[in-house]
């Protein structure tokens, strides 16, 4: 059974990681020091195959990688780790570039959307790696269990290398997605990172974060 | 029974414009001359209850206008208009801010999106009338029959005036939507606006432009 590394320790990476030590999964976690609080926290709540290190530790140990990282931090903790650990990898970019400091809700990084996506900016950063953008448009506990949604909705992957995304279509049916549209090359992250908007107003207009979308077709 | 202007004589204009002759409305097509071409044949095509005029005499006519310009001359438009005959009227703004002068698929003009919207434009454009944007996300044949996407896809309303947003639910179920999300004031737009991306993926991946978006919750 593959290993997997995740990036990030907050709420996205302690929840996928939790559901993939149910699935049977080993996982590391990583963060920035080896000795972090909230990352020692979880691998006492998940047992043997749990276990946390740094970023590169986290990326050295998985066969597959998750970026669970915050898009304000996301590129620089690509920079941190580099191409080493990541050759020919599959890694899968949930991350999606936010910025908060106007308040809710979060506007797009100008410099990562519409013409540009954080998807392809960590591409270039590790070319040898393969990106696979996918479950960023819902909420941690709608990405590991789609029916928490109340439904079966869509999920869309991204990415340039067709046996990474049959890794990463293998995953998402663990995770319970039934409807899977491959959007093609990672260019195509611009689509999917641009519903954040539309997601974040139907919250803030419904109360209801345990959303959805369901390609009508 | 009410008046209704459109602005556009594109598919999208010519499109709702028939779906709202059948539906027994009276329907003036406005666009920049009284003689274009496109407008004569459409009037010709749907019989006594449909006319054509500058988009000055659209205005004037409709009690509720329908803008279908495309999202480039659609600012243009509206100076053109001003604001004298659009007092207190509903406007329910189709367009998007695409721009194709890099090919397919278009981006989104970086003024008008992320943190702004051409309906917040128009809006300013012309304060006393009442913008509600809604159906700018589907393709014309699934906007005036929502049915045609195959299933029960959610539409959006985003405007300032609660009234204006009441007239525009009731049309939008006379298209066949009955799953319809209010999402708040006219800055909302913004989220659905930046559906068009997503939706051009979509397209672009599957070859199927008749979908529609449900939201599962």
């Amino acid at each position: 059974m593959k290993k997997i590394g995740i990036f990030g320790t907050g709420s996205v990476g302690k929840t996928i990681g939790a559901k993939l030590i149910q699935l049977g999964y080993e996982v590391k976690m990583g963060s920035r020091t080896s000795n972090n609080e909230k990352a020692a926290d979880w691998v006492k709540a998940n047992g043997p195959k749990a276990s946390a290190g740094t970023f590169e530790d986290a990326a050295q140990f998985g066969d597959i990688i998750f970026n669970c990282t915050k898009g304000e931090i996301t590129l620089e903790v690509f920079k941190m780790v580099g191409s080493n650990h990541l050759k020919g990898k599959t890694v899968i970019d949930i991350s999606n570039p936010l910025d908060f400091s106007n308040g809710m809700p979060p506007f797009l990084t100008p410099q990562y959307t519409n013409t540009n996506s954080l998807g392809e900016e960590i591409q270039k950063l590790v070319p040898e790696a393969n990106i696979v953008k996918s479950l960023n448009i819902v909420n941690c506990e709608v990405m590991v269990s789609a029916t928490k949604s109340g439904g079966d909705p869509t999920m869309f992957m991204s990415g340039n290398n067709a046996d990474a995304k049959a890794e990463v279509n293998e995953l998402l049916k663990q995770f319970g997605w039934k409807d899977i549209i491959d959007l093609g090359d990672i260019t195509t992250a611009r689509g999917t990172e641009m519903m954040l908007p539309i997601w974040l107003r139907i919250y803030m207009a419904t109360g209801n974060g345990y959303i959805g979308f369901k390609i009508v077709r």
